[in-house]
């Protein structure tokens, strides 16, 4: 029997509808490509995007055309934002960090009819606009008086062409599980791969990330989203603030420490939410300069490890911190570090034990850890496996790949490695790819790393699995000193021995002159199996 | 085209699995029916429900059937709540605070195959057992120990029923919009109308609920729903709670006052849910008593409106309030007061203004007011009009009645007429069967109550219609004077001159010994109007 309740699909341009209805003074502040402070409303946010689904009708745009944006968070991102997913068309928004080529390849994987770009990004698109076929034309994020000269195909200003618009349009109504918005995953091996939200994903993501214990924002804060609308949905925060009615302070192109501060103390933000680089700018800029954020209640932090030292410089300055994880396939937020009761009241390094975490699933992302035969693990905090997830907001295939990337439960395996504590507090320990798999246990590389890094004269250290004839494979702990420092193999291997488990010790130590890394700073851990590759232990006799 | 997101129905039994895997050592405390404190957790009620759920397949209950609980809110409700609803039976929660005869009739409606029932309530169902052919059997909440002598068919202790399970279960997937739930409304006329809630609106309810504006709680805090499990999902609390890993502090039978107090002091809650007569009775007690709550952060307040005194009771004891409105047909929130922006730092009257009225509606609940004829009406917070909602946990129909209770947008009304203002805030200004049409123009017969017991003569003032031959309807005020005080018409007639717009004046005074209430305390309009149905006002010569 079925319940006698609404149809009422939950549709992504509904929440807008709302803000406007409910919240439509509340401010969105965005620091203009262009360079002023600007200032609007949901309420015109909303009007604006009404404007943007009826040009793009005019444009000949249908249900499930794709629509590329190549832009900054700024409130014209929000309304072509809102404006693309109200007539069911797909918001896909480009990476503009990727290389030209990736992004062409993006660009033509998707099938883009329409490319939206800020003012930052023409050049590129120029170099690269006679590789993209399916583009038949380009908006400018801006208006007329900065209108650069450009060659790009059938190109207007997005304020004159909005400007052609009335705005008596009337937002469509189609079934949830229709495609809303695209995010390709940059992928440090492969092709890059498309994942495709639909709208109930997107607003189940945001009452998700409402709870109290998520981003636990409310319309009396203010929220600075830090995290790009490119990156996973800038973790939601485009559709989870104006549900709740929160005041919204975009970045625009300026992350550096000194303009994220400025924005963050003049708008009096409470919460903000990027990754760490992110935060060192800003922590750095604020020590240099003596500055404090009073208003700043609560830091989201995700992406990647958030270091001990950054949490404590957090709180430090009456900050909470809250450490996230996540995936584009998760929409993206897979847990929280918020401290549930046992630890409400912990102090010093417990407090940061906890925070350092990456924390517990809320409802609606399942959680299991299995080994690689796909058995689950115990939530022991000390067993660490494949962490696989769940969800209404999670993945279940690739855009236009045809592989099956779900286990037999239905899980996506993400690729990570960690522990589940019982109570539910997930540590990342590696990838699943770099883990070290030696006699069929397993080894944490990031543990390994962040053990030798303690050593005071080393500065970077990476761990990389290597071929053993007897356990398969074993850690090589390959070290880069901190200049003018000197330590040798056994320094280190001194210093590291009894704060492990004897066999999980590297075999053996390579010294190198400098680590890779990828665009994001990460350990580029595949140029340095590559450089590795004839590399055999010395105790390693056949 | 459609996302390549995953099919995770939205399920209510999922949200108790999370709570017994995230959040399994949280506590769920109760003063027990039989009366001691009884203190479990998530884990060991999800635990005990999966019996529930099996002895309910092996009693022959299949998806769809109807299992009836009438229960107070313990550990016990909440175990079979999840546990009838796991394997897609109805879960239907029956008032028993209605009269005997209506308690038979809606058990009959439901055709109810289990009757799960508190000690409190087994005399009742003995004496209308006879009349109930649909129930198979009786299943008492309690253990042997305490089970009664009783005449009840197939009769057995809920302790010994679940004995016999080995929780070796697992629970069914479904389409979420299976039904889950149901509850009847009470109705002053006619039959009552049974809602019938699906798995989907019940968790998204529980998902708007968690909303910081709404709800707002977390896994560090405490709740205590005062409102029944029976009374419209105890407002959802059911689910969020577990959700989110609240602690549950549930107070079984006693609702006085003092027993209330003694929870809420001796658990620290910090929140709290209930009509206005339950925390009347708190407050009588505390002052009595001197008595404070230094950790109740908040009181939620709905079910009819809260007295601008009892708002100012609760801020000057240090809580805050928040005032709800909704009712059994939306699962039940509508929408909440809220302090927005421009009020959070409101103080005094001001602050009491917005917190008296019944609020903004959260995410995935629409309004608009209308009048007769459908037209919609302006948000100037002036204008008042028909209340209509729409949502994914509204009703669309009731159970087993064929009448379409949706206009053209799918909006159902409330029966309940209220104005809304430019911020969205929403104030109830009548019941639509009891406001006045003068003249094609509507007056509400609540604000002149309101205003005609500020006189200090007057006890209590009632407002009916009455019919006038040249405005069809003409407001009467029915009064009842205080003990020992004098008034007459003229004096109350010249203490409301020029606090209301002259065309809303009475044209009569009709002075009573009692006026009539229900059994929730509401004014029994029915009653005044079938007493003074042969009233013709003195100025109403034809
Ligand atoms: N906060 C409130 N203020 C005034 N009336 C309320 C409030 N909450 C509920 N009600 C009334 O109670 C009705 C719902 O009753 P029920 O379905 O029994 O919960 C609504 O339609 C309103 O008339």
């Amino acid at each position: 029997m079925l319940g006698l309740m609404q149809d009422w699909p939950l549709l992504c341009h509904r929440i807008i509808e709302h803000a406007a209805k409910i919240h439509g003074k509340q401010e969105v502040v965005t620091r203009s490509v262009e360079g002023p402070i600007h200032r609007t409303t949901y309420a015109e946010i909303h009007k604006r995007a009404l404007k943007v689904s009826q040009m793009l009708e005019r444009d000949g745009i249908k249900l499930g055309d794709r629509v590329a944006t190549i832009a900054w968070n700024t409130w014209r991102h929000l309304e072509v934002w809102y404006g693309i997913m109200g007539i069911g068309a797909i918001c896909h928004t480009v990476n503009p960090r990727l290389f030209p080529e990736q992004i062409a390849w993006i660009i033509n994987h998707a099938q883009d009819r329409i490319v939206m770009t800020d003012l930052t990004f023409v050049p590129i698109l120029e170099k690269i606009a006679d590789k993209l076929p399916s583009v038949e034309r380009y908006i400018v994020l801006t208006d007329k008086a900065h209108m650069p000269q450009t060659t790009l195909k059938n190109v207007i200003a997005y304020e004159d062409w909005i400007a052609q618009a009335d705005g008596k349009f009337k937002w469509k109504d189609f079934d949830e599980n229709t495609a809303a918005a695209m995010c390709y995953t940059s992928g440090t091996t492969g092709d890059p791969k498309g994942v495709l939200y639909s709208h109930r994903s997107n607003v189940l993501h945001a009452l998700m990330a409402n709870n109290v214990d998520a981003l636990g924002t409310s319309a009396s804060e203010t929220m600075l989203p830090v995290v790009p609308l490119f990156h996973a949905n800038s973790w939601g925060i485009a559709f989870s603030a104006p549900s709740q009615g929160t005041k919204l302070v975009m970045p625009g192109a300026k992350l550096d420490g000194a303009s994220v501060y400025e924005l963050l103390s003049t708008e009096r933000v409470t919460h903000t939410a990027g990754v760490p680089t992110v935060w060192l700018m800003l922590l750095q800029h604020m020590t240099a300069n003596n500055l404090r954020l009073p208003d700043l209640k609560m830091v989201i932090c995700g992406g990647s490890a958030m270091p001990r030292s950054m949490i404590k410089a957090f709180l430090d300055m009456g900050s909470n911190v809250r450490h996230a994880w996540g995936m584009t396939e998760m929409s993206p937020i897979g847990s929280v570090a918020a401290l549930k009761p046992p630890f409400q009241n912990a102090t010093g390094d417990a407090r940061l034990d906890v925070l350092q975490m990456q924390g517990y699933a809320p409802f609606a992302v399942e959680m299991k850890i299995t080994d690689d035969a796909g058995k689950e693990l115990p939530w022991d905090g000390k067993t660490f496996g494949r962490l696989k997830v769940s969800g209404p907001a999670v993945a279940k295939a690739y855009y236009r790949v045809d592989t099956n990337i779900l286990d037999e439960d239905g899980f996506f395996d993400t690729g990570d490695v960690s522990t589940i504590d019982e109570d539910g507090y997930m540590r990342i320990t590696d990838r699943s790819k770099d883990v070290i798999k030696s006699g069929g246990e397993w080894i944490s590389s990031i543990d390994l790393e962040n053990l030798a890094v303690g050593h005071p004269a080393v500065a970077e250290a990476a761990v990389i699995g290597v071929f053993h004839p007897k356990w398969d494979e074993r850690p090589l702990l390959i070290v880069q000193l901190k200049q003018g420092q000197q330590a040798t193999r056994e320094d280190i291997l001194a210093y590291m021995d009894g704060k492990i488990a004897k066999w999980w010790m590297p075999d053996d130590i390579a010294f190198v002159d400098g680590i890779p890394h990828t665009a994001t700073g990460k350990i580029l851990k595949t140029a340095l199996r590559d450089q590795f590759k004839d590399y055999r232990f010395p105790n390693a006799a056949a």
